[in-house]
């Protein structure tokens, strides 16, 4: 017998006392064909058992049909969307949902291909970044999305739900950080305009020179693309022209790898001849000798709050306007930047 | 009119004509429900005005319902991963397949769920990894497996393809290179006796040893595990200890990092206090200065493969017996080992 005024059960106790995963829990509950019997045997007998209630969201659920929330990303071999795919995989599967990676490989087509997948029944929502702002392709598509989407970093006029990041705010202080060293031949490699990070970084760039009084190194802005081609190339022309920069921020974290690898082909020493600043804490940032001094932020939980607002949307939230969450930075000093002479 | 002796047009070609993906022309002719009117019928078009005729294994496809394979890795941000599932994606991807990835976080529980929920209607075939090849939980799921799967790096006794990497050759070949450097308090530091990587790489670094009528330095053996804090302990331990290693193959790219974070914390220095050799070409390797001499192979290649087993096993190949592909290594030097006086 339980006592009269315990916790009420949840999924989790099920799980444990049936010895099955959370999951399998969810689909005994909402699609019972898809268990075997055995397993949906000892599940009901520990629902019984415990006098478990599924919750109104779960409830909502169980209308549903496919269990599964699609993730759509250009490059899963980015650490980035890896975390976060795995931090909203994490949440999703506590509440009986599986996520369905779709690797665009940042063609529009296959971007635009995913959104009509998933809302022909292959999921139930949506968490995605896309590759531009601006395609009309995917703006299409989105504007006809008819199951709830997230966008990761991504702001459009659609009125759609969105975790963002506060890159300004942080772009304002490492600029401000080497400004304080000494530098003014501050090198930015970043995204393009047409992505809520190129622009915001950008203007975080350019706010740090206004706040000190400073002219723009105008020579050395790069803000174009995030890709770790881009982000060689610009570094390769910037370290070999005639005016080098003292510090590089290779704001993105393909961005640094190409940043490093022209480091490393023209044989740079960091930061004896350039000091360089990266953005979030992937195992390269750290881990490179120094380390890398970053704008970090918490990318779990930013994978976690979209899975959140995801599973607001698919139960209670149904129809609430929608939500931008934005996250911090904070500047975490490594050893990749020295003072400046003046 | 299209001349007579021209080659068959193929789903490229109608995917090039009708303005829109491989994937969305195979949907239009297997599961044409989940593609909107507008396409159906430029797809339509582009298949009459070609005289496409669907290949056999498509047709063999049409029979199948998920279009679906699924691809079942213990983390997704290892990069290892990460690129064998994008280049498995690619392959698959051209014949219409899309790949479903499930995250086990290597706990047995998730991965026998995994093939559970794929095999029930979720998946026509799987892609996996499995975290040991002696847990009966997962080998009595795989046993009663009815889609056909294809294993990443694991060998067990059912019959099952399987995409190996001949780890051995290449880790007599880098110990030797140690060796050859004066190298005789060398350190292995890689998985267990429970996963094949793990075996052969012991395996591959005592044959050097043998080779040269040396004697093992069992001390400095450490094969339990394959993550990063696994390599971060016991490489912690090994420079703490009192008869340090001259050098340390960290063998996994996870290993690395957990190697080259407890370099970091006693600030070791790599090649001067220590010699180091790495496993894959991961950012990390290649961009760490140096860079960090490596046993490479080609990931894009494996995961490519793992798809055309796949694929054949959908096809024309149902009844054939299982096929173990096993691919090479190669020793890039880089700037990591250093050789050491007599």
């Amino acid at each position: 017998m339980t006592k009269g005024r315990a916790k009420p059960a949840t999924i989790r106790d099920v799980a444990r006392v049936s010895g099955v995963s959370v999951g399998t829990v969810s689909r005994s509950l909402n699609a019972p064909d898809s268990v075997r019997s055995a397993t949906l045997a000892k599940v009901r007998a520990a629902i019984e058992e415990l006098g478990f209630q599924p919750d109104s969201r779960a409830q909502n659920m169980r209308r549903r049909s496919t269990l599964t929330v699609g993730f759509v990303v250009d490059d899963i071999a980015n650490p980035l969307h890896a975390t976060t795919f795995k931090a909203a995989d994490a949440e999703l599967r506590e509440h009986g949902f599986s996520l369905y990676l779709v690797n665009t490989s940042g063609r529009a087509r296959e971007e635009a291909d995913a959104i009509d997948m998933m809302q022909h029944g292959r999921a139930d929502g949506l968490i995605m970044t896309i590759n531009s702002e601006r395609d009309p392709t995917t703006l299409k598509r989105l504007a006809a999305l008819r199951i709830p989407s997230v966008l990761l970093d991504r702001e459009i006029s659609l009125d759609v739900d969105a975790v963002l990041t506060d890159h300004a705010v942080g772009m304002t202080q490492a600029t401000e950080h080497l400004i304080d060293l000494g530098h003014r031949r501050i090198a930015l490699i970043t995204g393009g305009p047409d992505i809520r990070p190129g622009r915001e970084r950008v203007r975080g760039f350019l706010e740090a020179f206004r706040k000190r009084g400073l002219p723009v190194p105008q020579d050395l802005l790069r803000a174009n693309n995030l890709s770790a081609d881009y982000g060689f190339r610009e570094a390769s022309a910037l370290l070999q022209g005639r005016e080098r920069p003292t510090a590089i921020i290779a704001a993105g974290n393909r961005t640094l790898t190409g940043v490093l690898r022209a480091i490393q082909q023209q044989g740079v020493s960091v930061p004896g001849d350039v000091s360089l600043i990266a953005c979030d804490q992937t195992d390269l940032a750290r881990l490179y000798p120094g380390p890398i001094t970053l704008i970090d932020r918490d990318i779990e939980e930013i994978g976690r709050t979209a899975a959140q607002l995801l599973l607001d949307r698919l139960g209670e939230g149904r129809d609430r306007p929608a939500q931008r969450i934005s996250f911090p930075t904070r500047l975490i000093l490594g050893g990749s930047c020295a003072a400046v002479g003046r």
